[in-house]
């Protein structure tokens, strides 16, 4: 039996201890959604409702997904499609995908399928994946800002605490760009957790970086795994927008890699939500070659499989390089680049920086000044206003930052949705007196001499 | 923080404790499933592979669901489908299992759909249900023999210990059928949990019962509520072949009930994977009143989401009730009785009695006399025989059955492959000698004088 308790657990209600901990939490990124969800703008029936610019999702390819999704290829259904299946993900779906990300990982040698395990979305993935290499009350390293529903997928089922690695705007000695990463604040953090007392299990990286959109140098990276496999620690790199590259930036995923320090600690997470366009149809998966760590996960599949139909359909997306080389990336790649462009420009006439950065569907904007003080209280006091003035973008508190005055704002929505919520951004900041602050900015901006203007609504 | 350890957990390789547990761990069923998907029977592929009639679906109605699942209002797309969406499932399909489960559990006043949460399967739902309202360590009651994937589900990731009420095939003093619950055994297992230190927080019951077949008279159903309110169990009844019932048996659902003893405590659980003959779209349900318990699921749907297309594909069908009421229900009725009597005439050709049931995709079968001993050894002998011959059976092993010799055996599978398997299972019994039992057939077996015999091949 499993998770025996050595604690006198008492009941709150009608729920558990942990029942209740799980009904009464929620992260930031998830209000915001919530919000959204019931009370969302539509041009015609909806035209006061939130903009929503705090969501990370790609929303500008559907017409062409649509065209590829509702082929007659599509709509095939045989008996297996319908019936119990390997939990872990159909064969043929785990070989394609292995393929695929043999290709666009540009890994030296093909990839197993027996190595791949598909759940229903890499949060899936990241809790069941925690559940089975960390005990309840572990830690796992983070460099921060980061991602804020790590901190439910790692935790609600799983029990782990997240230990920080602070980043912070300003260029520090011997460094050449803000929010840096370094091994050096890595060591400090596995010091500063061993001496709270915290087992510390595993370091994740996102790479492309959420929220700084930024990418890890392939230098970098190989010095995470090195420190990675100092401290025995399993190293997750979750590439979730490997894809979703821009700018022709050069990105390193880990699967190019010869080898690494620590193979049976290494695992790696994609998965189609981000890079095709397509959060809702839940699709998550690990590429790991720890035997163990399959076998573990292929259990806790059986909570989180994907529908049959859904996986034929991916497996017919994947395979058709011809679509994705001539259709769908170069498009893909246009649009989310126009969209960027738009909101830079956008937010540049607001008098508001943008973190340099060449992925992802977002930007990492500086708001410090328009804060009445430089607090997370005045954060979320500005984003209170923003989202009464309905328009949700995710403040940096949603990522556990540690410099207040920082929102994550998407750019991948349609060009009017987009107009409409600068425009709703320029009212709202308006009302608020700009502060002289006594920080300087330290960014790194985007150079936007090299960026032509788009119009503003 | 979630789950705080207070005892040392030391790591096994490079899982964590409960990872080890859980990748050792696997029950029959799921040892079975995964055999026939090494090497499954196809009449030209793999005439040599192994007949499963052993894991529970329905494989007899995939022509009709072809037909209603490839028409054009299934192939619609929409950019919400592609999106985050509310994860405890989209609002118009939650509205539509309201409908749906208001008419087909016959309740007495429309359902809530704010009181319906969608997940990846009914396993997830299971396991989400018990993390929220229990501890870790917790018990809960569940009639034996049960579906012995609910151990899994219970355990893994909520960390739950079974406490059985042990039911015997031997009608007792006042009873009237075989295997029969009473609340006296409830409350004999209540008492015996307490004595082993065991804090119990609930009951399950599986209505119609699985392996059994057998329907819950509504009276029992009621005592068994009083009897969880008494003891201030949550009483969760999984009713996932509430719509497979032949031989024109009545079933009271406990959503036709008009009040219940603790609404707070009574949880439904239904999906579309046995009634509708896809297990492989993966999709469960649960109905609860008890807003807490919504709010807890909510969270952790997250982790169990269904795709928007599925979501919507189900929407259509659920409503579609020209369909399903004229071309659905009443043939997969008509098969199902179809299918079963060619199973148990069968049976009764080699010998086999079965035990009298109304519902369900199988029969629970009386194997005692081919047992070289009455110990659940031999059983496991006589199954790893059969399983070497690529007939897969379920043992009662399997359901945590306490009389050794009973195997379930599943009929809704296409005539050729039910025939072929009556032929292996005659060819294997016969080198099997029948032993004299001293125990007496006290089941109430199936009266065949009702069946019209079928030919057998």
């Amino acid at each position: 039996m499993l998770g025996s308790p050595c604690v006198i657990f008492r009941m709150s209600g009608s729920l558990s201890i942990r029942g209740s901990e799980i009904a009464k939490g929620s992260f930031l990124l998830e209000q915001g959604l919530k919000m959204y969800i019931q009370d969302p703008y539509h041009k015609d029936l909806n035209p006061q409702g939130i903009v929503n610019l705090g969501t990370s999702e790609n929303k500008i390819c559907f017409d062409i997904l649509r065209e590829r999704l509702t082929r007659p290829d599509m709509h095939y259904l045989e008996p297996g499609m319908l019936a119990y299946n390997d939990p872990r993900g159909i064969k043929s779906f785990r070989e394609e995908i292995a393929r695929f990300l043999t290709d666009y990982g540009h890994a030296p040698t093909s990839l197993n399928p027996e190595h791949v395990i598909v759940m229903s979305g890499c949060c899936a993935i990241i809790c069941a994946l925690s559940t089975v290499i960390c005990n309840p009350g572990d830690g796992f390293l983070i460099p921060t800002p980061y991602y804020g529903g790590i901190n439910a997928y790692t935790a609600l089922y799983s029990g782990l605490q997240p230990v920080h690695v602070p980043l912070y705007s300003k260029v520090g000695e011997g460094e050449s760009y803000s929010f840096q990463l370094t091994t050096q604040k890595l060591e400090a953090a596995m010091q500063k957790g061993k001496e709270q007392g915290i087992q510390i299990r595993a370091l994740i990286l996102i790479n492309p970086q959420n929220p700084l959109g930024q990418i890890y140098p392939a230098q970098l990276l190989k010095e995470c795994l090195e420190f990675g496999h100092r401290y025995n620690l399993h190293v997750i790199i979750d590439e979730i927008y490997m894809l979703s590259v821009f700018n022709n930036t050069s990105f390193t995923s880990v699967l190019s890699f010869h080898d690494v320090p620590d193979p049976e600690r290494t695992h790696f997470i994609w998965g189609p939500g981000k890079d095709f366009a397509m959060s809702g149809f839940r699709v998550g998966m690990l590429y790991t070659r720890n035997e163990q760590v399959c076998s573990a996960m292929s259990r806790l599949a059986f909570f989180h499989q994907c529908p049959g139909p859904i996986q034929y359909m991916l497996t017919q997306l994947l395979s058709d390089r011809d679509w994705l080389e001539n259709v769908f990336f170069p498009t893909n790649k246009q649009r989310l680049k126009d969209s960027w462009k738009m909101l830079v420009t956008g937010l540049r006439g607001l008098g508001i920086p943008v973190l340099k950065h060449s992925a992802g569907l977002y930007v990492w904007a500086d708001l410090r000044k328009f804060l009445k003080s430089q607090t997370f209280e005045a954060e979320m006091e500005l984003w209170r206003k923003l989202t009464a003035g309905k328009l949700y973008i995710a403040p940096g508190k949603a990522f556990d930052c540690y410099e207040p005055g920082w929102f994550r704002l998407i750019f991948s929505v349609s060009s009017d949705v987009l107009q409409l919520g600068l425009q709703r951004l320029r009212k709202l900041l308006k009302e608020t007196p700009e502060q002289t602050l006594e920080i300087q900015y330290q960014i790194q901006e985007t150079n936007f001499s090299k960026i032509k203007p788009l119009p503003i609504m």
